[in-house]
């Protein structure tokens, strides 16, 4: 599919504006960033920075801020207590390159403004994810979500082989029930073509879709935080890396305190509550007495340091 | 996969409650109506009925609506108006099975509660949508999204063996990558399996998937509009049709009221408006003079039933 | 309470952006528009313009909408198709200062962002609404929500003097339960005050409040619709007037198709369509023999130009 | 205002149903619970129980749940990892009465549905909120937003002696400006009345409101979790006590996993985290060496009981 590059035509160099900027962003402008084999990132638009957090959070709170003088202190008070609405101040817009199996995921966000290419509508392009062999990896056998080793060798290989041909064939066989090619030639004169809304059914799910997103700042980190953790599914993480590069710079005072208070804080429920404090007291305690369960336990001890993984 | 019937255990027969109920809705509870081929919907429970919406509509308008003694008149008057929040006041949860592309348009729909079963962490079935032959249309020429006329018989045949072909195969090697069998047994002992996450991708998109979807009956009847609409794509149809039939026996005054003022509604536009004024007065217009556009005037006439189909 | 004036500091004439710019939004940004005695509305930020709309519907609609060369009949369709998620790529920021009751009114539109003032944490000031004389309708004797003909002489000054009177009192006694003046200053040293979240409530519905709202254009025009209508509160639709003209400036395109299709557009139900259908083919139809209200009647007489108002 | 009690017609000993019920919760259904002096929580229907979240999510996560036999423990994971989406599956309707500046509050969570009394259409009772003598707080000199000690004496009769003239005035004034009693009679023959969309402007922020509320569990405990906390303003907080024991009684297995993860859990940042591996590993640090503000070294350190309140 062609694509419309987003900038605004004619101003290449830019013009003048009297709304916020934030001059790292104006980098990162129109560019795809690289995800996968055939994905991308591309900022199209942003609103608001650091400031505008701030700017809110004091309206909101009024002359009772004055005493929390600095803008960092104040975003890391925000955060820290969870404060969210002024973090919904600042937007964000991309578009995004991704096979449907992690647009499945991303979609669940149910709080960003989606559109998303139609297949529908128009043709769907040969492309399709095939994972590098590093990211081949085996089920867990102790954590059902979670990935094991890698295959190698002839395993890694039949596996690569068995998604690449399969999505070959079924892209073949999509244009041949359509009957038509990518720019909407019909093929074989003597034919019909199936409706694309029913071909594009025999696409399988490492199939690349495209859309728009929009979220704000707010909803943009609980979906970081979400999928830019370990536990997600290493596909998705791999846009979540490239946005947290891009909220970096984007607004840093909100970043930093997003890494502090999200990203790697540890939630102490009321049980690890105790079991610390008799910990703290010097007071003997294990597992079995501490009302954890093994798997709690052992995560407590993780995140304190006094278990290795 | 092996499914919870959803009825609470131990009460076949049923239970007291001071609440709401629909005796209607009551027969229709954890039996699933078939939906394409291997699809259902499945009720699984309702919150309030005709009354609910009456009863929160006067606690909004108070003693004012009085003089509205009847319930139905109301109703109507709230659909007419686009008084949305009454409507909001109730509440439906289904378990329905569908094909991943119609489930791709479905999640659209931002405003309901969704648990979607997992192929990341769980084997999905070898079950497939393969269209009955009347509904394997044609790509309508005049129509970017319609479907035209039907394929018929080698054509027809070639397109439904693709179809069967392929899922058949990506299903065969999805198992064989994961090297478990729907048990979760493993197959070959001299082999790794490839992550669950992973295989799926090798999966198409007529493959079934299923969730329990909730949804009050505003935005359910605001789903219903667009999907239910004959220009909705026939497979998403088919389980808007069903729940048409489900919101008819639950709310009977709110159905006969979506019908006459949103399904069978038509809006007119400005310019629509002043062809009609003149059309009513007697003056001759036609569509250069009308400023709508060709497919606006053939509408408005369709509409009018001073041209035919 | 002193304000932030919203500008980014040290860009009185602007900076370079790649981003898209809008010329006549720039003229009003920060600028407080009066709104009422003492409200204002305050253009913050934006982001897209017209060209976005087209840009997200065009990757949706891929290369099918190549068909539709023209920018502002692609808008127009758009708006006629009701195809909405376009519409939610454009953002705009305000900061709004209105009468608490307009407030109460305003925030049942769920989904814009919204930081407001808060009189938990902050002084309020002694500013009020009071009504201009020509605004002092009478209760509609037809209509429960509308306004009927105006107070004048005695009666008039009679309702603006309580207003303001006790307006001024519920002040006065706010300030003396409080202890403090607005800088926080302690009043009377030999007494205590009385917490500022239970002061507050001594307020009249009529004192102003202030926050910044956010929402994307679909929210803001589904607003508009709503609160712009001659049907809404006059003080609300002081309001949404002065927003309609930023609208207009930002979006000219989306503007006009937002006024053929959706404020000057009339719905027929399906039993008004009926008797369109007749009155057309040029059969006789009188309210009783319609199977409308006689108000649905009169509104459809009123919309074709056959009543008069 | 009359009030319709909410229970379905004929049927006070209640009818048979095949839903899910909890008896614990009948009881509460159509009884108003007293709130503060006017105020109630009134339970008008459910959705779902401990079970309809258990069969969500192994919906969700299929076979790989059967690991996990027992439903309390799926519970207690799902809450602990932020699995949020089965918590949706369960729904509440309340009717609610209360204070105009609690309903301010209340509002901000966008995600219910709200019917709300309107003083646009119908006449407002004489009732408005006046504190018991222990809830009259001093402002707080630490907190801002806090509360101080109790008002006594002399001070505690002056305030409430305010808040009730002014009430009471307030009333008067607005009943004589629209020149109709509650049952809408007209009062002085000779005069016209304001319309009622602008004498309620002349009411106070402490007169009672009333509306249905309807909100997943989710949403609710997200509602719950803040304003049952000890930070949230004593007044909306007694709204949350009431239904704090309303939740424990519909779904007690989730009650109890809410409490241990959510309400009595703290959240260690970054910082923190690092301080508690010194502070578990033996090695001496104080607040200045920790990187944690005054206030939130304080806060870990009454969390771990090293320090007394």
């Amino acid at each position: 599919m062609t694509e419309d590059n987003g900038a605004p035509d004619g101003q290449p160099k830019g013009v003048m504006t009297r709304r916020v900027t934030v001059s790292a962003l104006e980098e990162y402008l129109y560019k795809p960033l690289q995800v996968l084999d055939h994905g991308f990132v591309r900022l199209i638009d942003y609103m608001g920075d650091d400031n505008a957090v701030v700017q809110a959070a004091r309206v909101s709170y009024g002359s009772g801020t004055k005493q929390v003088r600095e803008d960092r202190g104040l975003i890391r008070y925000l955060m820290r207590h969870r404060h969210t609405t002024p973090f919904e101040m600042c937007e964000i817009k991309f578009h995004i390159k991704l096979p449907i199996f992690v647009a499945r995921q991303w979609v669940r966000h149910r709080t960003a403004n989606i559109n998303e290419y139609s297949a529908r509508y128009s043709y769907l392009d040969k492309e399709f994810y095939i994972p590098q062999p590093q990211h081949l990896a085996t089920q867990s056998s102790i954590n059902r979500q979670g990935r094991g080793s890698v295959l190698e060798g002839h395993e890694a290989a039949r596996v690569l082989n068995l998604l690449q041909e399969d999505a070959n064939r079924a892209h073949d066989h999509y244009v041949e029930m359509m009957n038509e090619d990518e720019n909407g030639e019909v093929l074989r004169q003597d034919r019909h073509g199936l409706a694309r809304e029913l071909a594009r059914m025999n696409l399988s799910l490492n199939f690349y879709t495209q859309w728009y997103w929009k979220v704000n700042l707010h909803n943009l980190m609980h979906f970081l935080a979400l999928r830019a953790d370990p536990h997600a599914q290493y596909e998705i993480r791999a846009y979540a890396s490239v946005m947290l590069k891009i909220l970096k710079d984007w607004v840093p005072h909100v970043y930093e305190a997003f890494i502090d208070y999200r990203v790697n804080a540890f939630e102490l429920s009321q049980p690890a509550l105790s079991v610390l404090r008799k910990l703290v007291g010097g007071k003997p305690i294990d597992q079995k007495g501490s009302g954890l369960s093994p798997r709690e336990w052992r995560e407590l001890m993780l995140a304190l340091g006094l278990e290795k993984t």
